[in-house]
Formats: C-alpha cells, sequence, structure tokens
C-alpha cells in the first residue's frame, strides 16, 4: 500500500498523522464521488486518444467495483492511505497492475478531489434544500391544525398587535422556503468543472478536452482558466455553510419562540412527554431540551462558517496544503443542518397550541381602532393615534 | 421636532443617546430612498381610496421637494429626530399641516425602514457589482498588457508548474467576476416588498393591496405572510456582507501575492513610487502599503459579517429593537468594499511585472515531462513520473 | 506640513485617503499618550547622552504645551498628517524648528505608537473595570432593595427550585465582578515598553537603555526582545476586546432575563417610563428598548473581537501596515463599552420586581421536599426523589 | 441501566439520539474527574452527618475501583447512558445497590459536570502551558545552533534593518513564553468549586459546607452565589480557547514566516526530507505540509473560539441545555492545541538556515548609517534621515 507521491523514504509516522489528520475518515463520503469524478476523467482521456476503449472500459468497470465493494462496507480508506484519491488508485493497482497507473495521466489530486468534493456538494445542498422543505411542510401542517387559533403578536417581546397560530408557523415556514432556495443556489458555485486543471496549471505536455469530462458529469462548464480552480476553493464550501447558519438560525428562532411559549408563564404550548426530558435532583421537571440544543447548533454553524473562512483567508494563490482543513467544518456543517432537519418535522407534529391558556391583552388592538377611526372619520392616522393613546392613558 | 412616538414625557437625554446611537449618521443614506418607498405607499393609499387623489399628489410633490432639499444638503436628521422616517415626517407635517399625518396610516416604521434599506440596497449591490467588474478589467487590461510573460506556478508555496502573467491575472479576473455575481444574486433576498406588513403583523381596520406599492416601487412581490417580513432582517444583509467578504478576501489574496512578488528576493514586480510609502527612520524603505492595507481589508469585513449574524441570533421572532444594530457593520462594510474597489483597478494599472528578474526552476517542468513520456512511450503515467523523479534524484 | 518619511514626491490623493483612512481621527485620544510617550524617550536621550539636559527640557516643555493646546481643543489631527506621531513632531519643529528633529533619534513610529497605544489601554483598562464595578454596586443596591424577593430559579427556562432577587441580582454582580477582574489582567500583556524596539530590530548605530524609559513611564520592563514587540501586536488589544465581549455578553443575558421579566405573561418588573419608548402605530406600546440594545450590543463586541483577530492572523513577522487596521475595532469596541457601563446603573435603579405579579410554582418544591425525605428518613436520595416524583404524577 | 431522570417512559429514540449526540464519547475524558469530583462530595456529605464514615468509605472505595477499570478500559460510557455521571452513578448502584443511589444528595449534575471539567480544565491547562514551554526550548535551541547568522529584519515584507536568526527565534520564543502564561492565567476562572450549587440554586432542606468540597478538591473557594455558578459557564471555556488561539495563531505566523523563507526565492532554509512529501504528478515536490498544515490550525482555533462564544450569547439566566454543546469546540480546540505543540519542536529542531543563501540588501544599512550621523556630528536624526535618503536616491 504506497502513497501516490512516495519516492521510497520513510516518513516520520508521527507527521504523517498530523498531516493526514482525520482525513481518511472524511473522505468516507467522498468515495463514491470520486469513482464517479474518475470516470468522467476516463472519458477525458479516451476522447483524446490516451486510453483505448477496452482499457477505458476495463478501468471504468474495475472502479465501478471498487465502488459497489466500499458501499458494500468491504473497505475503508486506512491512515496510511490518507485519503479517497489513494486508497482507490492502490485498488485499482492491485486489482489491474500497471493499467492502474494510467488513469493519473493529466489529473492531479488537487483537481481530482475537488471534483469529488464538488460532486458530493451538488448532490447533498438538493438532499438538504429537500429536508428543509419538509419542516416547512411540517410548518404547514400546524397551521392546517390549529391555524386559527388567535396568538398575540410581539414586538420588542411585548404585545403588539393580534396575530395567529397560522401567522406565526407560516412566517417561519416562509423564510424556511428561502432558505432552502439559498441552499440550492450555491450550485451557481458548484456546477463548475475542474477536471483538467490538474494542479492549479493544467496539463502541459498532454492534449485534454476540459468540455469532455464537465459534460459527462453533468457539470454547466470547464472551470476556467484553470488557475481559477484552486483560487476558488472554500468559496462554494462557505457560501454552503452561510446558507445553513441562516436556516440553522432561523430554527434555532423557532425554539427560541417555543421554549418562551413552553414557560409556566406564556404556557401557550404542550410538548409531548418523549420529547422532554427530566432533572436528577427535581422530579417535578419537563425540560425542552429538543429545541433548547436547535437553539444551540446555530452557535456551532457560526462557528463552522467562521473556522472555513478562516482556512483561506489571505493564502497566496494557488494549492495550499491549509484548503485541506476546509472538509471538517464543512462536513460537521452538513452533518449538522441534516441531525436538525430529520428532528424537526416530528419535533412540530408534537407541538400542541392551549387555546385555553392563550391570553390577549385588550390594548393590543389599539393600532386596529387608530386605522379604523382614521379611516371611518377620515383623519389623518397621527390624530387618530393620539385619540386612542389619550384612552389608553385613561384607563390606567 | 417630535418623535413619531412621542406622548409629550420627557426623555431622559442619556438614554435617547444610547438608544438612537449613530442611527440619525447611518439613515443619512436612506433619505432618498426612504422617499421613493414613501411614494410607493402613497400610491397604495391613493389606490384604496384612503387618500384623494390631488392630497396624494400634494403630498408627493412635498416629499420629492424634502428629498431634493436633502440631496442638495440643506437639512441633515438631528439625533433628536432618531431617524430617516421622523426626520421626513417632520418636514411634511411642517409644510402640509395635518394632511402630512395621512401618509402613516397603514405603515408602520418597521415596514418603512425595511422598504428603504431594500431599495438602497438594490441600487447599491448593482453598483457594487459593477465596480468589481472594473476591477475585472483593470485585471485584463494587465493581461493584455503583459500575459505573455512566464511566470512560476505554485503550489504550497513552492514552484510547480510554469505559470504566466495572463494565468496569474485571469485566475483572478475569474474569480472577481464570481464575486460580482455573487453579490448581484442578493437580489433575491431583497427584492420582496415590506410594505404593508406594518409592524409585522399587517394592517387591520384597514384595507390595502400590498401588491400595489411592491410593483409601484420595481419589486417582485410583497413578501409574505406579513410575520416573515420581520424575521427576514438581517438575512439579505448577511448574504451582502458575505459575498463582500468574499470578494474582499480574493483581492487580499491578490494583494498578498503582489506583496510576495514585491519582495526583494522575488522582485518579480516594480511599483509605481506615488503608490508606495516610507519610513521615518528608514530613508530606503518603500512599502507597498496599498496592498497591505488591502489584504488587512478582509479582516474587517469578516468582523462586520460576525457582527450582523450575531445581532438576530436566537431572537425571538417580531421585531426586536436589536435589529437597528444592523445597519452598523452593513453600511461599513459597504463602505469598506467601495473603497477598496475604488482604488484597486488604478493599484493594478500601476503592476509592472519584470521580465528580468523572473526565474524558473528548471525542475518546473518535470510534470510536463511526465506527461510527454506517458504519451509518447504510451505508458503509465505512474511509471513516467517515477523515472522523471529518479533522473531529477540523480541531479540534486 | 509634512509627513515623517515625505521625500519630496506628490502622493496620489486617493491612495492617501485610502492608506490614512481614519487614522487621524482614532488618534485623536492617544495624543496626550504619545506626548508622555516622547517625554519618556527624551529621559532615555537625555540619559544617553544625545541629549542635553538644557534641549531635553526645552523639548519636555514644547511637547507639554502642545498636549496642553492640543486638550484645549486648539488643534486636531489632520488626514494630511496621517496620525498623532506626525502631528506631533510637525508642531514640535514648527515651533522648536531643528531641535524637534533631534527627538526621533533612536524611535520609529512603530515602538512610539505602540507605546501611546499601551499607555492609552493601562489607563483604559483601569477606567473599565472601574465602571463595571460601578453595575455590580447598582446590582447590590437591587439586592438590598427587594433581595428579600422571592423569584422562581430556572433551568431549561422552566420554573426550577425557589431563587430571589437578591440571588438573581447578586449571581450577575458576582460574574460582573469577574468581568471587571478580566479587563484588570489585561494589564499583563500591556506592561512591556515597546520603546528602544524601534522599526522591531532595535537602534543599531545609538546606544540607549531601554530600562530608562520603561521605568520613566511605569511599564513593568522593556518588552524583550526587540523581535517580540511588533509579533505581539493584537494580543493585548484582542484580550481587551474579548474581555469586554465577556462584560456585554453578560450585560445582555441580564438583559435578556429583564426582557423576558418584561413581558406581559412574566410582568415580574416594572420599568420607569423614561426608560421605554413608543412605537409609530400602537399606541399602547412602552418599550423596553434600552435592554433590547444592551442585548445587542453583545453582538456588536464580537464582531469587534473577529475582526481585531483576523487583522494579525497569519502575518509574516515584523511590522506590517495591517497593523493600523487593529484601532477600529479597538476603540469601537471601547467607546461600546463604555456606553452600555455608563447607561446600566441608572437603568438597573430604575427596574422594580413586582411582588403582587412573581408566583412560584408550588411543584417548585420537589427538589426540596426530596432532599428533607432522604435525610429525615436516612435513605438514598434516588429512593427519595422516586418518592416525590410518583405523589407528583398523582397531582397531574 | 437507566438515565437518571428516567421515569419510566419510553423515550423516543431518534430524540436520544438527538440531545445526548457524541455527548458519551467526549466524556470518556472527564471520567476520572468525574470520579475525583464525586470523592470531593462524599467527603462533604460525610462532614455535614448525611453519610456515616463506613459508608462514605464503602463509597469512595467502589468510585476509586470504578474509576481503574474506566482507565484500565474495561468499560465506556454508552450513548444509553448519555454522561459520565449517568455512567459512574449506574455502575455504583450496580456494585453497591442502595447505597449507590445516597451520592446524589445535595448535587445536581448540573454542579457536578461542571466540577469534572473544571478539574480536568485544571489539569489540561497546566499541561499546555508546559508544552507551550517545550517549543520555546526548541527556539532556544535553533538560537543556540545557529542564532549568529545574520538575517534581514523586514517590515512591510520589505528588508528593513539587519537581525538575525536569534531575534528571529527568540522573537517568537518571547511571545510563546506569553502565550504559555496566558493559558496558565485562565486558572483564575477555574480555580472557583461549582460542588453545593446543584442545579444553581443551592440545597434547600439539606445543609452542607461548600467548602468542605473545595479545600478537598484544591479549588481555591466556593463559587458564590449559588446563582453565578450557571452564568458562569462558557466563560473560562471561551477564555482557554482564545489563549490557545493566540498561541497558534503565534505558531501559525512562525509557519508563514518558514514557508516564505523555505521558497525558491528566498531559499533561506532546508527541511529533511521526511518533514516534507510529494506531489501525485510533480516527480520534482518537496512540500512544506507540516507548516502550511500549522498555520491553517489557527483557522479552526477561531472557529472554536466563536462557536464556544456564541453557545452562551445571549442566554437567559439558569441552566440551559444549551451549555452541552460547549464540550465539542472546546475539546477539539484542546486536541488540536495539543496536536501542534507535540510536533513542533520536533519540526524545529529539523530546520536549517542555509549560511550560503541569505542575502541583505546594502540599503539595509540605511537606518544606522542615519543614527550613527546623527550621534557623531551631533545633528538633528530628522537631518541626518534626509542626508542617508539623499545619498541613497543618488545610488539608484
Amino acid at each position: 500500500m504506497t502513497r501516490l507521491w512516495d519516492k521510497g523514504i520513510d516518513l516520520n509516522e508521527q507527521i504523517l498523522n498530523f498531516t493526514a489528520g482525520e482525513d481518511h475518515q472524511w473522505d468516507e463520503r467522498l468515495v463514491a464521488f470520486d469513482i464517479e469524478g474518475s470516470l468522467g476523467h476516463l472519458e477525458t482521456l479516451k476522447c483524446a486518444g490516451h486510453l483505448s476503449a477496452a482499457d477505458a472500459d476495463t478501468l471504468a468497470h474495475c472502479l465501478r467495483a471498487i465502488g459497489a465493494s466500499h458501499q458494500a462496507g468491504e473497505w475503508r480508506i486506512s491512515l496510511a492511505e490518507e485519503d479517497s484519491q489513494t486508497a482507490i488508485e492502490n485498488r485499482l493497482t492491485e486489482r489491474l497492475g500497471a493499467l492502474g497507473g494510467r488513469i493519473h495521466l493529466g489529473r492531479s489530486r488537487n483537481d481530482q478531489v475537488l471534483t469529488a468534493l464538488r460532486l458530493y456538494l451538488l448532490a447533498e445542498t438538493q438532499q438538504l434544500a429537500r429536508k428543509v422543505r419538509l419542516s416547512v411542510a411540517a410548518l404547514q401542517r400546524l397551521s392546517a391544525r390549529q391555524g386559527q387559533l388567535a396568538l398575540p403578536g410581539y414586538t420588542h417581546m411585548q404585545q403588539a398587535m393580534p396575530s395567529s397560530v397560522a401567522l406565526w408557523a407560516e412566517g417561519y415556514a416562509s423564510e424556511l422556503s428561502d432558505d432552502a432556495d439559498g441552499i440550492a443556489h450555491v450550485r451557481r458555485r458548484l456546477s463548475k468543472c475542474p477536471l483538467g486543471s490538474a494542479a492549479g496549471y493544467g496539463t502541459p505536455g498532454v492534449t485534454l478536452s476540459r468540455a469532455v469530462a464537465a459534460q459527462f458529469l453533468g457539470f454547466d462548464a470547464p472551470h476556467e482558466p484553470v488557475t481559477a480552480v484552486q483560487l476558488s476553493r472554500g468559496k462554494a464550501e462557505a457560501q454552503l455553510l452561510f446558507e445553513l447558519h441562516l436556516t440553522l438560525n432561523d430554527t434555532a428562532r423557532l425554539s427560541q419562540d417555543l421554549l418562551l411559549f413552553y414557560t409556566q408563564e406564556f404556557a401557550f404550548v404542550r410538548l409531548p412527554v418523549a420529547m422532554t426530558t427530566g432533572s436528577s435532583i427535581m422530579p417535578q421537571k419537563r425540560n425542552p431540551d429538543v429545541f433548547e440544543l436547535m437553539r444551540a447548533r446555530a452557535a456551532s454553524s457560526l462557528g463552522y462558517l467562521v473556522e472555513a473562512l478562516g482556512v483561506f483567508a489571505r493564502l497566496p494563490s494557488g494549492y495550499q496544503r491549509d484548503l485541506q482543513l476546509l472538509k471538517a467544518p464543512l462536513f460537521r456543517g452538513i452533518d449538522l443542518a441534516n441531525a436538525v432537519l430529520d428532528i424537526l418535522p416530528t419535533a412540530l407534529d408534537g407541538v400542541e397550541f392551549c387555546a385555553d391558556k392563550i391570553r390577549l391583552d385588550p390594548s393590543i388592538h389599539a393600532a386596529e381602532q387608530a386605522n379604523r377611526l382614521a379611516v371611518t372619520d377620515n383623519i389623518p392616522f397621527r390624530d387618530a393615534y393620539r385619540t386612542i393613546a389619550k384612552d389608553l392613558a385613561k384607563d390606567l
């Protein structure tokens, strides 16, 4: 088992641990996409005549078999292999001998890993946007269930104007839809194909059409020029983390509302027992931990965004090893969003507003009264406002 | 001169200073857009029959006059007025008496200020995207001027493969184009009209068509439902700051490259004397401060993004006064981006690559040699790689 | 009027605006400390025999006069002068001719500006710590006033165990005391004297004792070695911003508690009318803006911290112009903290807990009952806990 | 196996996964400290007479056995147990029956977990400070080895004044010493004992001396009042992350310097082959990945700091489940710092400055010449500066 750049010198084990880090674990999720990207590169090599149709078929068949075997759990990337790229090429060479070594012509790990990453992210953003819409649907179910119920509308955390469960739930549904759109729009930055940029300076000495792989893999176009590819690293990743943070901040605010409504003092909502947890010393407690943890998750997503933005801040152009550290915050952010979105619909289905406990302060209708007064008496709103304000002051 | 919500009670001056803060200064840039938004609301009131055509004309005429007078520098928002909304309504009432007070029917400062802000941001994002493209053009001029010049292409800050001034400049041009697109895409979140949402719960007691103002003002549609409007605050603002940060990070990286190229050790570029500054004790120094400060500006833009994201983090739904604090980081971020983008084309026009100093390490062609060997001998790339590596090792 | 490094070449005005930025405004607060630092450097020059006692006296006298004149508002730093250092040396030379030019021997703007900054920060941290303690005192007054009043103690925003106004107020008092200590401890990083490090590499060609100025100015010791001085820039500044953020987060959490207690649903506190503001359309509103803005301020202080940390992130060693951009977030953070701390004691003195509205849920005593049961029956707490839990379940 | 607050109702498995998260894994490192903390609480119960000396001994003995068995790898915390606290109490009750249930009297998981965490952090900060000093020692070895070697001193990335390997290495040594001190000073916030605060409101119904456990465990004092304990959560944690970030930023800047020195253009340093890695397509490459990854790590540490600060931002007072999310960024930050600090001394020992390649620009002595001229001719420095500048201009 060898590393792609191995020149036969013993590597200090400590240094391998430090440089490879957790990459072999993070890369597990990229294996399938790395194989897909490799099939795209094969197509390029075949079209350019650098690979016979028969060899290309053999390689493609073997790549698919390696992918299937990975999906079946028959192998994992080892620390010594460092990353998905090495793991796959090792297996290819094991199975096909010298032929396996033909696939790296006109390709560097730099464009290879980015291609796999973008293919993964294209799939994942679609999936995440879809999940956000499942939470939108859960809010709409809530609105259908109890939407008619009157609820105080707050500004400054003070009762301000009449609202309803429908307006509360659909306000969040609307913003979550906006978040889903935001996530889907990351596609713009993801849909440029890195293949053919190699280490960032193209493939001198070998002529390849960058359009072939781009089209084969469903990208919009090759990422041009070759020097832009490595310069762009981190931007789509950060944009996805940014949009996920907006999403998780919306679910955090929804949670904060529910935590407020769940206090004994508001008592606007009931939660199913299964969604609350107990205390180790206070036998009476039914704590709304699920919503507290959803509130807290937006802190993590902001941390990941800042971490990712820091990785490529101020770096000189050209690939730098630093960029490897984008994976951790990116993948953690995706996993975090999935965890929240997987539980939110269930959690929302359990929320029950309590008609008997919700109380609207009578003064909550003051703006409406001022509006009516202005309209019916055809007087300036400011005069109507002052009249109603004076009436209210008398009642105090 | 009164505040819109004044009920005749003396306000502690210290508290006014604390709560109004610098808002009256920040709001100066919103006055013209606030007037535009008010014209949209007038249209709504007129269409709904709450304002006669004659009154609406009088108000519109007066609003335009107030705007023109502000643009002519004849008045500024005072601390006591707090914000643009109050300043304009005060002037309207001064000039038109009771009629001035008719305009606030069916409108709250909450939807009014957000409308003005979105109109401003729609204009500003267009302007910023245009300015980014001016920097793209300057990079293309540089490429036209000296693009042919060979330059080492670096990975890991090591000479890796041959590149050129054209590839260097056009890589940045491509990414800055991408940034311009990113800035322009903020439009999606900006193009929803807040008017008619009032304080966030609509306008009970007065029937208005939200579509009228939206269309009059060029928005895509009203922002629906009314509760989504205040929930959305901060999201478009943060997205703009995010895209500006990506832009300023790209210009920071460009600057970092040039600072490296400008060292005595690289000596790849010359800068015009007017673009350098001196030292207070070292008479020989010609410091590239302009590019250092461009590199540093990306730290500020990240700070503004984090500040803006913090303002609406975890807030319960409904308008909260906290949201006022979005203006400072947002406007500072916009001003910062403008400052960098205003100077960058000039600065780039002054950069001169020095053909006589740029030296490519002979080993920089190793990848090309391996590529050629693999192609000409029709051997696996891995074998070609090892052969070239062995040759290089002999030379060491 | 000349810049210290002017060599007689016209500077592009646009570039001056970009590079000098707002520095001349920020530096206003440093003038007095810059003069103090210059007196320290004079002492060094005199002790080393590079300045006669008479010349040193003349210079010192003149520096003090320039400082007094600045304090009297007779002059301000102009944009053309760029910074406090240039402004003072210009005035010195205007008044004393060639003698004014003797002061810069063995000194660079790099060590000069950092000396002024540290002297300013040493004074400011003391002042800020003192102000935090004034808020501690206000909390103690509140505790003295209404401390006996029972208050629910919350965990998970649920009534958990009995607490009191005293416990609530003194919890915050304790943490604010801790913040005051944290601010005061920034002194450790501030108390190293930069003078004598010049541009960061000492003063070859002229022998000076770094200890003289350090002692004269009240620093603990010179900052050694000379290369550490510029490397350290940003660290003390960031630490102060970090501690100010912790402080402002504590006041934000206090505000968040009060905003909760001020809702109609809790109704635990009353606020004086002068501390609330009205709505432009809802005549009944009394909004607690002061506390909302205090809650929001912690978002700004985090932004400033991130901005400052970004400025010196990853910079190569040695002075870089980027470091100039530390001033904006640092000074904004200090001004922000002062604004909050100036108003907090007044605001706290206005808070009144309402004995008639505070209601403790009977189950809040369950933990106490379990404790007593365990003690009196001498049974394991776990058994007592289950017994009480079973009793409570019956009541539901 | 039961959860401490289990009341016999089936918990939705999905919700357990979401709420418990990775806590059972993170808590592995707290087991030994949790046992230590429990011994402290036993002491309190014994002193107060709530536990006989014999029972206390039995419990202490059993706790120590459970700890030893954990250290021997005989058990791990399961997801179902959620955390260290539950895992230990479960094992105690398994072994001792009802007696095991006596230990939770007067204690909540809230004060228990924080006690374990602080004991862990007190040990870890000492360890981390020690490790930073090992890097200081490595820099001093480098200074001893090659300190005499002249090196250009840079400002603005331009050769400015003469420096040396000693000044370069000792500048960093000094700042890393400062970082070690900064890490050690976190002790101030860690040395307050949480025990006896229970859920944050003390232990009504059972009288305990908070001083006993504090003294037994080596804390300075109990954290007073009880309500301050949960309010303080996150502050010490964030301070440690802040200081670790300063440390990692110093090592990042050191790395950035070395990456610059390692370019072909500077060529100031050589790195041992074992510390470099190869390229998958460029056979000639020897990449300095170790230093690139050290540079990048400071992005991660900033992300962790922001994440931790976000967790407790704006939270209402009293324990909230959100606080659980402090562990991930805190433990990741500690592990990250350990990884960098473990490799840095080795890496530094491998750095070799190349006397033959380092070239000082002759103009680098201009400041020294101006200094000498001012001193020998006893003229103002400004005049000497202009004379030398004029001479240099002639040479251009």
